[in-house]
């Protein structure tokens, strides 16, 4: 094995290079992953167009890409598992393990987290990464390497939905049809949901949305939120001021909205927010639902496979970036830089 | 429409006779429902056989039959859903609607309840039942009469699985392979558990367990707890001890047990119970989840027909509630009254 | 007892009379409770000035006044308790008790709810009111007439309170001083809370709090969110837009807000909200807690007496409105129409 | 400040000697506490009568005592806080700080937990005592020595009634008024709980226990449960079948009993968790309390001191550990080994 490797490197907004760079040893209790495959976010076109996301700026070049398969191709001091050979999934945070947060048992809001793709952190359009040993989780064979990679932002959606208590009955709607909003849509309904409404402004979204389970779609462009029936829990999968209008308004009472779209500031009607007693709940990337976002996906409730419209190599990371641009069609690109 | 029905009677413990009674007229607010189908229940066993069960004891004739569907026949004053020809799952309840647990949501736990086949209300082994229109939940064309009936053991596993936090990756055993225990299963698997053991000492049972959905199958006769892996959740469908010692041996730290099988008293190992800090909840019944279930059920992530193994009329009601005594491949006789 | 009352009306906005009107009469379930003392709150003010609170217009003349303590005087067919001679706190709502919310125990949320000066309803400004004998509260001797009217905007804190996870070591913030301010400090206080700010722009009511219970206060128009330590548990009790600023920014990760203060819409950081996975409550009035919060006055750890700063009879109702106007040191007034 | 300290051994049951030892140096991250009191427990009690606490067996000599208080007397490499000469109590356990349990915000149930006077552990009836510096909790000079090691079974407390939802109006049942009775009561109390009673067989604890704040007592011996008013939680303080039978018997539905005393095992009527739907919980010491546990003891919430009954030096430690046994009077023993 060289030394060296090929990474894909966004020198800055919308120059990105593909550079040489020595391939990175594992320390004690970390493993060396040689990446498979690496879906695109939409965080990596938001960096790759703007240089940055709100508070988060590149003042240096930096790797893209966090959603990332592979196989562990070296394992560091004291490593026991995964060894070496094992696919995995590769969740790409490294919290400090003694802040309050960690010890709390919420790692994913360690206020010392480094996360793949996060100005300063490099993240994965790479030949090899390394990650501690458990960030990196087996998974089996049913598993293709772009449905691991995807593990990512199923865990978005996993965790998400897990900050409701969507069950048996539950009428849930799915504001934006992307990818984390096919997720939840998915995740909602692999949870025994019992009518879940995916709604999105854009043709095509609503098109696939019934083909990942859901049960109605909604053109909130068009239709007045008072003619939707009533939620138990609305997942907020867009972060523009619309879609919250929609999700509030298109509340039971009692019901609980997981504001899972990011976006700078949104306005809620606090008359409705308290005549109906809702629940506005936050939520930040995950923890804990790796294993669990693995599980789904290998039994075939949650599909990701046909979420991918396109593949690319190192070279083609930036047609990755840009797929769903050009391609109306298209919900999930990979780069696979092996 | 006759005024007079035929009518399966328990006179004493063993000793059942068809009748004929007058069709119940419904009140304000009630419906009659021709009933259709009516699925048998342990505990109708147990009061042909006992003429009780534990602090409920029959002191006169008692109907038996609480697992029912049907179609509406009749509406009383003030009605207006059901109309007459809905076909309905009849959820066997009545509650005062005033008292504390009723005001609190709680209506199952109501003291003041009147529920089907419990001394000294009677059920509906009969042409026609009176209930009140909010508990006489409309079905779609997709559930059979025989499901439609068995939305009331479904019930109780939506209530069941609902008192615990089972979503994707939960670790489940549900303890008990009887026609409870198969629904709990289906439930814990339809809420996306990432994995779902059922124990039962019978070996037919842990043979039809997989055929609804469970990973593993333990015979508890044989396998020691120490050799299962932990869970986070149990659903306890027996109410025996052998079971819920395995029940308790089985958890993981910070578990739930769920004690859904009924029995007259269990005893637990406090330091496991403290040192793990489990939780334990009794359920009774159900409440609120009959909507649910019907949406669970007719979505086809609960398969309730695949567990009828027999069909009687009325004048066979007693080979109904014997059939499971006499063939170890019985799950769920069906008495149609029709 | 004559069967002719006088009532203080508002007739329009800014235009309050007293009237002769007829004493009502307990209906079934009923009781009718000469009206001791009422209570100014916010709202009475609000509709005296503007005649309307967001959508709740008057549209005819109104009587206000919500707040209410009394004396049983006639009781409705069918009432056991309370027995006529009990005092009472009158709890001033009736619900329908059919729908969806109140069988789940959500009363509160019942869309067919009639509210005590809420139009079209009429409030207690009177000698005699009318209420469900369920809504009439007995109250110990230790609680003052004045107290005992108190009771109602202390369930909002009770219930409010009750929405966060308020505990010994909980620290909180109190964002707004005014009544219900300083009842949720003393409601946070008697849940066990470790440490409770109040931040209100007004020095006098920073002035106030202390004696109240407030660890520390705080002048939102001088101190920076950075410089406030982080907190668990916000009670936003004065619905504006730099209250809500301050209430997201001092919060820990994995804090609640409960948004108590009504108003009409309120921006969010949706980035804060997120990367500290907030949790944001919006309460309603309050339901099932009228007995607690009578136990918690009656304990003395929450003081409702001293928060009266001025009596008015019924003519001087209208001073009773503008007092709080008038007087800076006012918290609040109280009506006695006896 | 020598090398050797004084340290009260338990060679064998019923066999306690005083040894001179090394004093510990603290390690990288620890912190050595020169004691200053220790608070004697049950749990020392049962080791120092029979060697063994369940499957917890001594098989060397053992150092008891676990309730500690002291003063940091030296700190190891990278520690920044607290400082020499820090007042402490100390938290008794060190945590993996790497299992799923730790990394899940769970420590007290880390499977390779180090907890004082537990085997093969010591405990602190000694002059010097390591610990990791996260677990040595500075208190402010309102708390005696005495009560600073008394925040440890205080923990108890403010975990075990965490576990319930106690807050204004809740009714509330102690079974067991011995040391952690009272002090689960006084946290009831400060938690705003609306009835608290205490129930015992012995009658110096019923005489007690209202000096501590409890509203009731009971005498089980001679008063039937279905005499007592339902409760909506039990703190179960005693570990034995009595008063786990008082304790369900005693309950309103869907009430929790915390299971807070030890014992082998207890026998419950499923019937009446059932038809109750009652909540169980094992609660197993304590994590994440210290400071709540000492803000309120601070705030004179709860109080500590006059829970002491006696104090010994190091050489009266066995006088200590018999106190209970010689005086009905005695509810806590302290051993100040300075």
């Amino acid at each position: 094995m060289s030394d060296q490797q090929r990474v894909a490197v966004l020198q800055e907004p919308e120059h990105m290079t593909v550079e040489t760079r020595p391939v990175p040893t594992p320390g004690p209790g970390e493993v060396q992953v040689a990446v498979r495959a690496v879906s695109v976010c939409g965080s990596d076109v938001h960096y790759y167009d703007h240089g940055r996301i709100g508070g988060f700026v590149m003042h240096a070049p930096l790797v893209l890409g966090h959603e990332t398969s592979g196989v562990v191709s070296a394992v560091g001091d004291g490593v026991e598992e995964p060894v070496v050979g094992t696919r995995v999934a590769v969740e790409p945070q490294r919290n400090c393990g003694r802040c309050e947060q960690c010890v709390r048992g919420r790692y994913h809001l360690c206020p010392h987290i480094a996360f793949f793709a996060t100005p300063p952190v490099d993240g994965s359009f790479a030949q090899y990464v390394v990650v501690p040993a458990t960030r990196a989780h087996p998974v089996p064979d049913a598993l293709s390497d772009d449905a691991a990679a995807m593990i990512e932002p199923l865990a978005v959606a996993v965790h998400a939905a897990g900050k409701a208590d969507i069950g048996p009955g539950t009428r849930v709607l799915v504001t934006g049809g992307g990818p984390v909003g096919l997720l939840c849509l998915q995740v909602a309904r692999a949870r025994g949901a019992g009518h879940v409404t995916v709604s999105d402004p854009v043709e095509r979204r609503r098109a696939v949305a019934p083909d990942f389970g859901a049960d109605a779609v909604l053109d909130p462009s068009v239709q007045a939120a008072e003619d939707v029936p009533p939620v138990d829990v609305v997942l907020e999968c867009s972060g523009v001021q619309p879609a919250v209008d929609l999700a509030v308004a298109a509340t039971a009472p009692a019901a609980t909205v997981v504001l899972v779209g990011t976006g700078a500031q949104v306005t809620l009607p606090l008359d409705v927010v308290q005549s109906r007693e809702l629940v506005l709940k936050g939520v930040f990337r995950y923890a804990h639902v790796y294993p669990a976002a693995i599980a789904l996906a290998a039994s075939g409730a949650v599909r990701l496979d046909d979420m991918v419209t396109s593949h690319h190599d190192l070279d083609g990371a930036v047609d990755a970036l840009l797929a769903a641009r050009h391609d109306p069609e298209a919900i999930k690109a990979v780069v696979r830089p092996g």
